[in-house]
């Protein structure tokens, strides 16, 4: 199968783009804590501390923790998107609804982790809420295109 | 490539169904987290507190917890499921196969987070176990068909 | 549409047989984790203890907390990587580029598991910056596809 066959439509390349950002994105943040745990000497297994020549603190970071929960809320939000997206795309929606949808939840999980790392409330609340409502409605009208 | 084709099968069609649904319960479970939480005034971050104008109590809640952890099972295990299943139906299965692996694993899901949240052992574990099953047959089929 | 138009290209059949190959990997890492908290009598849940007859110890286990964190690695990881897959596939890569990027993911991702649960420092560092090097091409080459 060639790229221009499944690739070919408009919401098959905006799916295939927002995903790879939202990957890049995920890993940018898996980055970030990764530099915070180094800068701050606080990791989670002792053999890190044994390997850094150092004690085990054991003592947290808050924003080591704050980034741990923002990654895990993409686990839980972002992974889903991922596999409901060419489902999604071959229900055969409007290429304004696949724009809309793709680029609205990228949008919004990207001001999510921003929001959770400047700790902005209700700014992340509103940009968590955003990505649901638009996940629940790809999942909602693919459901009914598979049904109806 | 229009629906007619990728979607054209009873597997894939019982395959993308299922997808949805399950996502659909991962999302009604963070959901009905988000709901305890607002409702035991119970969250993670500070900052949360402080937009809701209280203090950081220090205390965690069982039912939370419990919802968690229900939560991190679905994403160790809905989650490859999402990725398996495109994959199995295309070492093409029967369809009476497709409809126990596909229907099986996802009453097996719901099942698990109902009988979790609800503290019903071992009924749990045996839901667990009936997920696990069928996503190891599915991996275990499909990879004999590839290698065949 | 048949096994032999989407899985015949060698990157397909690699993909396909990397992902059932990692996704095996992670329920074992599941499955491991279990035996550990039957072996030692560590669960998470007061539902569990009451089980099983006896009263929740409170105390975590070193070794149980390893494996999860090494679990939640993958899910950062080795699902993030089940989605790119497919697009990498799509983007047209060389049968060489295929082979380098899905052999080498999935052996550095069975390395990372294995370094950690023997808490061999640094060579898990190294495993995970190797998986991480190649998800982070796969995703810049699958862009460049998409967009020149």
């Amino acid at each position: 199968m060639g790229e221009s066959e499944l690739l070919g439509s408009l919401p098959a390349r905006l799916y295939a783009l927002c995903s790879l950002i939202l990957v890049l994105k995920m890993m940018a943040l898996g980055t970030y804590t990764g530099t915070l745990r180094m800068r701050r000497n606080v990791y989670t297994s002792p053999e890190d501390y044994r390997f850094q020549g150092q004690t085990p603190s054991g003592r947290g970071d808050p924003d080591i923790e704050r980034a741990r929960r923002a990654h895990r809320n993409d686990l839980e939000n972002i992974l889903p998107f991922l596999a409901v997206g060419p489902l999604y795309v071959l229900s055969g929606p409007t290429e304004a609804g696949a724009w809309i949808c793709f680029v609205g939840f990228t949008t919004a999980r990207i001001l999510h982790t921003l929001f959770y790392l400047r700790e902005a409330m209700p700014h992340r609340t509103l940009a968590y809420a955003g990505g649901f409502a638009i996940l629940l409605w790809m999942v909602v009208s693919t459901g009914w295109a598979l049904l109806r």
